[in-house]
């Protein structure tokens, strides 16, 4: 995300707190995947992800199952927004920066599946493109343990 | 599925108790997340999935993560896509036919996400709007109890 | 598009040739195609183009270009909206509700390509499957002559 | 486009002037856009666009239809896989490079408008993420004059 979109700013540690416990443990499903944060920055958010028995393919294959990809991307690109709402909104109490959050919604996504998701861990990425007052539209990755390139991917989000 | 992409034959009991097992169990992402198969035809497959605790999206709104819906949509392509190639080679043994799923991949999946995922149960229908020798493109509609479109979307498949 | 978008109203004669106009003359590349109404409805919209050399991709297959598809497609499903927001506010001035449609803008589109753009005649046609106060979701599609599915798209607009 | 998927292979002037022709000339629908060739790499394509009248959306706004520019960026993927695939082959004679390009075809394309087409020329590149044996998958960008990102894509074309 470039600093036109959003300036590169410092968050609090409690910010980045919060926004890491919504991530991971209110957004339930995100807990069912097991994504874990890395980093959330202005600039863009990234995460990772294990390989476990239930988020396989087809059992013979151990392949990633495409639904926890595109699942993943959709998470990722909406914490990407959410962010750069809060890095255009540092003035805010924290308080109310996590109150915008509510509204946000995924208006549409698209994944293309580049390489079969193998390994044991996996990462995903994602910035913001552009942040309007209505809507933002993200771009997203998704990378093998190697830095691979497994899947990418575009999302715009409802944001108010 | 319009008649000009397969014929409307009469899938045998067992190959549909296949088809089912290989959705419902085999891929096993898809015994995580609950979908059920209602029904596999060469025009068009269907499905449904209970609402659990553990595929909500945000806790105090208890709606169903989209995410859960992008990978229901995905999957849901891919089985229509394997009845339409059933169904197109009913002179082959049924081994014959299942073994030729092995090949299948999706190429890229959109999901627009039209209202929130309010509900106990949603169902779940594909069809394939072309078979290829090469690659199949697949429609989806996600629906809530009522019948209610929830989420639309669209898919490629490589066959072969 | 459902009765639950837009009640199934009559629109004015007058209200449905302002709004050709403006597809047909006042968006300079539409003209450029050669895009024409055949109906609008609060349900759903309707038009064609006529095959000529400028619109060929490549030469020796006399095929439609793909861009002229993917451009078509995204002007339905912008007429589509204009007409749902139009049958919404059927209580205003027929100025007052084209007055609505400047801020009418194209968040994002999927096209996708099922068959060859062979012969003189294609038809498109566009319908509404929300129409929310900010953003609308529209289904696409593109036929020739004889019916036949050729492409298949969905798009979202900003409509406020 | 990493190294993994094209070396970076020199083409021949002769290779590069007759896929400029192909794109500029014998894709009928190109002319008529006006898009013209910057550079054709292994890695990566880049061609320009000058903002005529025939290309406006709506004539007040005098802004690029979006249509031009998905049609652009599919052009622009199109032989993004073209040079992918010329790099691929280089033991190969120039026509028999060229004949390969007879079996490609866009299976669907996905555009996101992040800002309006203002300006008086555009340009537009494309990366191919992806060349597998039969589908290829590319990443495109459009941008004004001053480089600021106006819309991006992605699309997936059958390559055999």
């Amino acid at each position: 995300m470039n600093r036109a979109i959003a300036p590169d700013v410092s968050f609090e540690p409690e910010f980045v707190a919060r926004l890491t416990t919504l991530f991971e443990e209110l957004i339930v499903f995100n807990r069912t995947l097991g994504l874990k944060i890395d980093e959330i920055a202005a600039t863009g958010v990234a995460a990772h992800i294990e390989m476990r028995p239930e988020l396989i393919g087809h059992f013979t294959h151990r392949r990633l199952h495409g639904g926890v990809i595109s699942a993943s991307l959709d998470a990722m690109g909406g914490i990407a927004v959410m962010a750069a709402i809060g890095a255009r909104h540092m003035s805010e109490s924290i308080d109310a920066r996590m109150a915008r959050f509510g509204k946000l919604g995924t208006i549409d996504l698209r994944v293309d599946y580049l390489r079969p998701g193998l390994g044991q861990r996996f990462s995903a990425r994602a910035e913001v493109m552009r942040l309007g007052s209505r809507v933002a539209s993200t771009r997203m990755e998704f990378l093998d343990a190697e830095g691979r390139l497994l899947s990418m991917g575009s999302a715009a989000y409802m944001v108010s």
